[in-house]
């Protein structure tokens, strides 16, 4: 029985998010089904992060068990040629029995996409959040500032959330601007549920002037999560990596 | 009677191309439909570039004649809001009577996009080409070398193409490589039908190793299109500016 660990990237638009549902199309059904026509196998695909609905991964980690005779090294060709178009194997190997996409995952990483302009832009209505205010990234800066290092975060956290511990440490959250596209890039040791999404709304309502960029420290403190902006679209965020 | 000229932005994907077809959707027909709308009026929108199938364009220009009373500042903002989200009018502005998209037009600039590495990209299916095997980018860009000035293309036209006159002038063929993508932009003051298409099959035959980078000069001469490479796919073509 070998532990095998796939890296995938996937266009979330038309999913459900990664996590199997029974009414809806999602990234690990679609995965494992390829697996089952490729191998034979059903498989418990283990994914590092649950994205949501509409969310998108450049880089996102999972591992299943198999006993199939087919070399490692060719399962991204095979997978890719069973799977559609919008999800891609990118990298497969086989590791040692101990790993866990989820548990043994030490940090991860998303992008969050602004368009910030006057107009949507057709190619990318998928793929950004579009704000045709303009945006102050030095307050967006200021603010992101306080956000780094170990919080609370459970201002920052959908009210659905489930999680026991509201305590995450951010590694870095650094906002970068080219041209009318605003990335902004966070890493920590976990997420919250929509923490990503609601740090980057309350970001965007401190660049609009809705939210001063000093009061981030008490908002954090607060822990309530009305004090903080909205949710930012799902259709603007990208799972970018999983540091193990 | 006012001449107005609008900018467009479009994902091509789902149309087949710009021009006005009977059984088919494209650009043109959208667009004619939105002004129809919003005046009330029957036009003919010409536009500067007869983009095909799957053609993508962050800068479209076209013209049409009106006696609306609506401010032609406020049309971008009345049109879009009847027009699909893969459409977008981004400028509107009175010109001159003599104005005319195609006619005036003094160049027209065009971008096409390659993706280079193992694995396709699904956040960028339908936005770029995707060669899995290392392009040469130093041939690539001493093959681009001979294609600029004024030359017969010929060799570089499809064969369905009406155009009397085969000279053409190409003012800038820049190749340009950032992390996985490779954009090639072309300017000319015209192109033959499918010519920035057979242009990049063929630098990317050179980039392939399998047309040599220095008989670029032999198959101009040659005006015969089997000496040039394929026809590049549509989806990596963006029309980018048109100069008047």
């Amino acid at each position: 029985m070998k532990n095998v660990m796939i890296v995938i990237e996937y266009d979330g638009t038309n999913y459900h998010g990664w996590q199997y549902q029974k009414n809806a199309v999602t990234v690990q059904e679609v995965l494992e089904k390829a697996i089952k026509k490729v191998t034979g196998e059903e498989v418990n695909l283990i994914g590092a992060s649950r994205t949501d609905t509409g969310v998108h991964a450049l880089y996102q980690v999972a591992n299943f068990r198999t006993t199939t005779k087919i070399p490692v090294k060719n399962l991204p060709y095979a997978l890719n040629s069973v799977l559609p178009d919008d999800v891609v194997v990118v990298q497969a190997k086989e590791v040692d029995d101990s790993f866990h996409a989820r548990y043994s995952a030490k940090k991860k990483r998303y992008r969050y996409l602004i368009l910030n302009r006057k107009f949507p832009m057709p190619t990318m209505r998928n793929y950004c959040w579009h704000i045709d205010y303009p945006l102050n990234i030095e307050k967006m800066k200021k603010a992101a500032s306080y956000l780094v290092g170990t919080h609370d975060f459970s201002a920052f956290k959908a009210s659905g959330s489930s999680k026991t511990s509201t305590i995450r440490t951010v590694h870095d959250l650094t906002i970068e601007k080219n041209e009318d596209f605003i990335s902004i890039e966070i890493e920590a040791d976990g997420f919250l549920y929509n923490m990503v999404r609601i740090i980057v709304g309350t970001l965007v309502y401190v660049g609009l002037g809705k939210i001063k960029e000093n009061t981030l420290y008490d908002i954090l403190n607060s822990k309530d999560r009305t004090k903080a902006g909205i949710t930012a679209p799902s259709e603007g965020l990208y799972l970018i990596k999983i540091i193990y």
